[in-house]
């Protein structure tokens, strides 16, 4: 079964760009194949000043090898030797108006037969608009009520949990859905499901966020909004590099930094202490940015 | 004694913010008072758009109260209570010829009686030249000579080896001198003479940047150039918030966060899998950016 969801994951990339592509009209992605000296490797494909994605990166990697001292720690499993494959997405597009976005699906197992599916999609606004947030919402309840009636509220908690930077008492964004360590063991599904299950948001991710782009697209951009796109990216930056376990796990433990790092906005800034206007959009986004917010109710 | 300290280290922020200024010519530093809840406070000075600094802060705190269980394990040692004071600066030239510059000086005590110095400056060109490396690191050699003569070469190592990007394999910059948990158990200075040497430092650090904006500030810079910087810009940030233990320990420990990340740049740019040019400036600045260089007599 290994071989089939590295397969599947592998045609999940490819699918993913070429609908990108299709959406943006202008932008190429770029594939850039590589090898891990320990084992497996990777087609890390980019993309940079499209019509609509001004920089993003959709990973696929698919890696083997010994579990190594560090790995056992993090991991408080036994194991020698180790699977790990998975897709990861994060576009940074061009218009304030059009969110940021990222995805991951991904698969791990040992030699003991443990093995868990993780994944997630969620949303980086730069101007929160509750409407388009519920249409997003909504779309992942969707696919999720579809395998399991827990999972929406389950995995939209989660990714409230997740995505927080700490230090700005902020989430990094409206959120979506965020899951680990799912296995026939601890969900309702069998693995075949789990899969399925992963496989379904992958394929719903270009058109969900193919909306995204439709709603915000056309919306006229002052320097002033180019100026606070620039600063929340700032803020993504911050919750990618402080915050994001995937991201430092994979940057402490030798993983391939520039796919890690694919993450990374083209340009960000940062300010000192500012302070949006009061009553400005951008303030009214600053206060969406909690968690807990039901986005399908608030959208209505 | 602490008091001696509190208001040599404060005195120390005016001094060398009235010197950046007088240097600048343009920019003028506004003061951010603050107090924090548990005890103490600080003033966060910040400078943006001069002629010389992009943005920059210098940051003066002292703060005391309860040893949390965080800083337990983080100490290692027994105290019920604290106080901690410094002096911490960053500044980002607009200019890609002057190098980003880095002082920190700061004094912690228990009430057991255990307390230490730290401190450091160290130096970030966007473009190395060996012969202005080594007039900055003959500077500081200079002053630790005067104090102890094993200073130079021991903090000259501890930098290489603190200001170290790993995942990037590279170091931040051209290094400078850090030490930290300096007291007289482990140093030949009794506790005074270790503050005359933070103090010295931080004496010197206008003067030491003056002379790196003088021998950068006239060279033309291209779009080409300026892109480098916002690069190496971004490597700064993947330092400060990745690496940076002081960076890392202030967030997670509910620090004040817009002091902490007063270090981050204005702007900063990412670009997947830059490489330049064979023989260029920049392909020469990456080859300079290693640990153990000699650099007083490689700019010779």
């Amino acid at each position: 079964m290994k071989d089939f969801i590295h397969a599947e994951f592998k045609n999940l990339q490819e699918y993913i760009c070429n609908q990108l592509e299709y959406f943006d009209g202008k932008g190429k992605f770029q594939m850039d194949d590589w090898n891990r000296e320990e084992g497996g490797g990777g087609r890390t494909n980019t993309i940079a000043n499209g019509n609509i994605i001004e920089k993003g990166g959709v990973a696929f990697s698919a890696v083997h090898g010994s579990v190594t001292s560090e790995m056992k720690k993090q991991l408080g499993t036994a194991g020698d030797s180790f699977f790990a494959t998975g897709v990861s997405i994060v576009l940074h597009p061009k218009s304030p108006y059009i969110p940021i976005i990222h995805m991951n699906v991904r698969y791990f197992e040992l030699d003991n037969g443990t093995y868990w599916f993780g994944g997630g999609i969620d949303l980086t606004p730069h101007y929160v608009t509750p409407d388009r947030v519920a249409i997003f919402h909504l779309k992942l309840k969707e696919i999720c009520d579809s395998f399991d009636l827990s999972f929406y509220q389950t995995f939209k908690n989660w990714a409230d949990d997740y995505f927080f930077i700490g230090h700005r008492n902020e989430t990094r964004g409206v959120g979506g859905i965020f899951f680990d360590h799912q296995s026939h063991e601890n969900t309702s599904l069998p693995k075949e499901k789990i899969l399925e299950f992963c496989l379904a948001l992958g394929k719903a991710f270009p058109q969900l966020y193919h909306t995204q782009i439709e709603l915000g697209k056309d919306e006229l951009v002052t320097e002033q909004q180019k100026k606070w796109q620039l600063m929340r990216r700032g803020r993504y930056v911050e919750f990618n590099l402080v915050h994001d376990r995937g991201t430092k796990f994979g940057l402490v433990s030798g993983g391939r930094t520039e796919s890690i790092l694919l993450s990374m906005p083209p340009v960000a800034n940062w300010e000192y202490d500012y302070k949006p206007e009061k009553e400005s959009p951008e303030e009214f986004t600053l206060n969406q940015l909690k968690k807990g917010i039901d986005w399908i109710s608030a959208g209505k």
